[in-house]
């Protein structure tokens, strides 16, 4: 492509519009732009990069053995009240009603589309296993998109689903999809942590996420230097403290004290000049209908996910005011475990608690020098906090360290939770009708593309790495209006196309110093300067982001620039 | 790919909810299913042809040096209504408002996007010509989806938008992108017809259509078989007929005729004995918000595009009950030229019009013995009609043709009517500030899937044409239990693949009836089938469609293969 007829609006000031690195950089280097809030276009330039990054992962998902297909992105609303995900998506989702009043929604994922076209044609074994992806546009009605491709309401997503016949094969679809993107990361030269994730939620039994660790991040994950464990913040599992399970008693009587309006941890805990530690936060919450109460100290916070299996329960909700109120007596902000009627599940860390701050189940009251055992029982221990840095790695007891990271990819062992509500089913060799074995596999293609350049820039621009940069080499001519160097240039360009390198010639007429800032802004790997040596006919040479440059003949720079892309292709 | 592998759901019965036969072929064959009305899912196959396609028309969007972007569906609702398409399309479109209120539509079409992307980047005549295209999913909420893929409600497009300085630049990227669309659908082997379209309605000033006659088609051209003069129905013109311009006198006085509950062509000529051709309809308008009345003969219909033409009207819509009433006197169905006080445009046939019936501006009347001059007069003689089969060709006189047929593709010259109303100026080399000059072409790919099935099928199913088949070569083995057969089979395939032929390789264990059926019915166009003589280490090849076969070794068969797709795909 020549850039005197490309499409490459770069700008020159950082646009208002964006915060992250990545975003500005993607903004200004003419990739991308914004629409509405969440939703981009991407211009020539970021959809070759893009194009670059599906192409990688199409290849993958196909030595994997995956077959591409493509989804509707209006679902019936119908089909995702069967699955019985419509209440619990429905705000996360775009709605469309049609002229002749029929209700859909913008699919977010596809789990139910295709299970409903594998419920459709799938009845024998002999059918499976199967794995089937899509690299599409999803649509998420997110409350606050950010970081531009980091959180989109309108992103493109490589998705693939796993049908089985039985659990060792949904092992190895998942085995295979693992590998898959590991290969893909590696290409994409982004740095990324394998993580566990937390599976039991959407009744699953296995799933995990591959993070990018980006103090710009919204994610977390926690990981273990010592033995190497890994897991997102939901996930991460704590040791159970070595305590004596014989509660102890507190030296002071149990008293009570007023605190008008003294409802949450900061007000209580500043008004009785208590540390946080001290006090013993109890949450109502509502378990497969039947109240429970939750203790974790003042200074954590609960994991609903550890509570639901704590509990062994489906469904889990935090309780309303006004069952708060019949179970406590009191309202929000005043429940304490003295006297509760409900069972009590408690955070493991509260072990041994002595002379503690609870709520006085009444209006206005605390309780303090509350000790475990002679105050109060605990039906339940678990972990039931989400694990902070220092906290002890539950696989060896070394402190865990947090890290801020970009989500990107997941991958989930479904088992028959859509399968037996979508009626997938098929007919085994023994003539017995089994649900399909199920996985899903998700990989933000638009994010990724923002998490490498997140990864990959300098204060001058992005440095894509070479198999996803939108050009591999760029012949920069200094001077277009020196003939020597016109000619010289066209015939480097045209070396480089030969030798099978994607190129760009920029045969623009501008000042020289324009083009080197937009040529390192748009961050093309290899740089071939046609300038002042053009008469001798030698080419200046060199990496984007590295020191240093080498003159070579206009031949053996094309060669240059063949063996380096080969390399970074992995050839 | 390994057919024991692929997701090959193909159907022996035709599906009930398909009427057209490549409709229920692609169905049948499993390229394809219904999620809603107009909404379709493609599996594996489909996706594969229609990924060739896409392939297609982006290698030849690339060649006119036109630039790949991509462009959201969630369009701001205010961006449509700065264009003022936004009233026109609202009942077209399919609408969103997200959780903070927001309106969104789903793009039926992207002139409005892209302007906006294009006013922001290019802002010098040094940024242009440029054109861009898009290859996406569009959303039209159509009353009536019907063929599968050939009027769907999500659908494939590739949309190609050019932007100049002038309108000689206009005309240069407009022949083009005529000359690309030509090379597509040749290489497509499907047969078109170019024919001349409307283009005023949407401030263009020239428009071609892509055709393609089929008998199922939903829209219509007329063509002269003399001239080769061809055009849509919309856009088809009538030469006026040779009439002496003096109005001739009915010999019979004017009468009123009671016409009581008769408002309808059918039911006044039924009625009165009269044939619809010796009735004026007169249709009432508001043209640019002023009233104007329209004569065609009863067995016309009316051309509002060459009305809004005929009257100079920017605007023009049917007259409302009230208006009519207004202007007429009377209650819709009763209006007539005679002692009419609104400009009368008249269709030219109606030139010497003599005793003729029209509504008598009363309610339940008519007139009868009308004749033009005597007892009304006409301010505008046009061709106001559609054309139909034997009307005279505008160009040469000799009978017009109608044909049924499905649009595949358009092209049009916008000029300025988005870059003046989107603001998306130019500074040109003289300093002034222009609009930037734009046009506009549409190429359905995934109407052209169902089309080319349409075209290329038999008794037994689709016969593709290479270039866009699934697969261009089909190994079938006709029994696997065989050894000689299941490794000659294996032989053959991998003789294929290291030629660079696309192949499946037919390794079921199922009747070979069976897979001689599937094979057929999803119209792989080369056969290689490995069976009586695999001890011999023959292959019989075969067209698929066409007659005879003939035993070859397997190296032999593997070259033909090469060869004939070397063919087809026009090296």
């Amino acid at each position: 492509m020549r850039a005197s007829k490309a499409f490459l609006p770069t700008m020159r000031q950082d646009p208002a519009e964006a915060e992250l690195a990545s975003h500005k950089l993607l903004l200004r280097g003419g990739f991308i732009r914004q629409l509405a809030a969440g939703v981009y276009s991407y211009l020539p330039l970021g959809w070759r990069v893009v194009q670059n990054i599906a192409d990688m992962v199409r290849s993958e998902m196909d030595a994997s053995g995956a077959q591409e297909l493509s989804l509707p992105a209006l679902h019936p609303k119908e089909l995702w009240e069967r699955s019985g995900r419509y209440e619990k998506w429905a705000d996360t989702m775009h709605h469309v009603e049609d002229k002749a009043g029929r209700k859909f929604v913008l699919g977010p994922t596809h789990e139910e589309v295709i299970t409903d076209i594998v419920r459709a044609g799938v009845s024998s074994h002999r059918q499976l296993p199967l794995i089937l992806y899509q690299i599409q546009t999803k649509f998420r009605d997110e409350a606050r998109p950010r970081g531009g491709l980091v959180r989109a309401r309108e992103f493109i997503m490589k998705d693939a689903y796993s049908f089985d016949r039985d659990y060792d094969g949904l092992e190895e679809s998942y085995r295979a999809m693992d590998r898959a993107y590991r290969r893909v990361f590696e290409k994409c030269e982004v740095s990324f942590a394998a993580v566990e994730a937390e599976a039991a939620a959407m009744g699953g039994t296995e799933a995990m996420e591959f993070m990018l660790p980006c103090e710009a991040g919204e994610d977390v994950f926690l990981s273990c230097g010592n033995c190497g464990y890994a897991a997102n913040r939901e996930k991460a599992q704590r040791l159970s403290p070595d305590m004596k399970d014989a509660p102890s008693i507190s030296a002071a009587p149990l008293e009570r004290a007023a605190t008008p309006g003294k409802a949450t941890v900061a007000q209580v805990t500043e008004f009785l000049s208590v540390p946080a530690s001290k006090l013993i936060k109890t949450l109502i919450y509502e378990a497969d209908g039947e109240p429970a109460a939750a203790l974790v100290p003042g200074d954590r916070e609960l994991n609903e996910s550890k509570l639901a299996e704590a509990l062994g329960a489906k469904s889990l909700e935090m309780a309303g005011a006004d069952t708060i109120q019949r179970v406590t007596g009191a309202p929000v902000g005043f429940a304490g475990p003295v006297g509760l009627k409900v069972p009590i599940a408690a955070d493991f860390s509260l072990r041994g608690a002595v002379d503690m701050v609870t709520g006085a189940n009444e209006a206005d009251a605390h309780l303090v020098h509350v000790s475990l055992g002679r105050d109060f029982r605990v039906d339940t221990w678990a972990d039931l906090a989400y694990a902070v840095s220092g906290d002890a790695c539950s696989k060896c007891g070394q402190p865990l360290e947090e890290h801020a990271a970009i989500e990107l990819g997941h991958i989930f062992k479904l088992g028959t939770f859509y399968s037996e509500r979508l009626e997938a089913y098929y007919t085994d060799e023994d003539g017995a009708k089994k649900p399909i074995v199920m996985g899903c596999y998700g990989l933000g293609v638009s994010r990724l593309a923002a998490a490498i350049a997140e990864q990959h820039r300098d204060r001058d621009g992005i440095v894509w790495p070479i198999p996803v940069a939108p050009w591999q080499a760029a012949v920069i001519v200094v001077n277009m209006s020196d003939e020597k160097q016109a000619a010289l240039g066209e015939e480097t360009y045209e070396r480089l196309l030969a030798a099978g390198v994607s190129a760009l010639l920029d045969d623009r007429q501008m000042p020289p110093g324009a083009k080197f800032k937009d040529i390192d802004l748009v961050g093309i790997p290899l740089q071939l300067v046609v300038g002042k040596r053009a008469a001798e006919g030698m080419v200046e040479i060199r990496r984007r982001g590295a020191a240093g440059s080498e003159y070579v003949t206009s031949e053996a720079s094309a060669l240059w620039a063949k063996q380096t892309v080969g390399e970074g292709n992995g050839l």
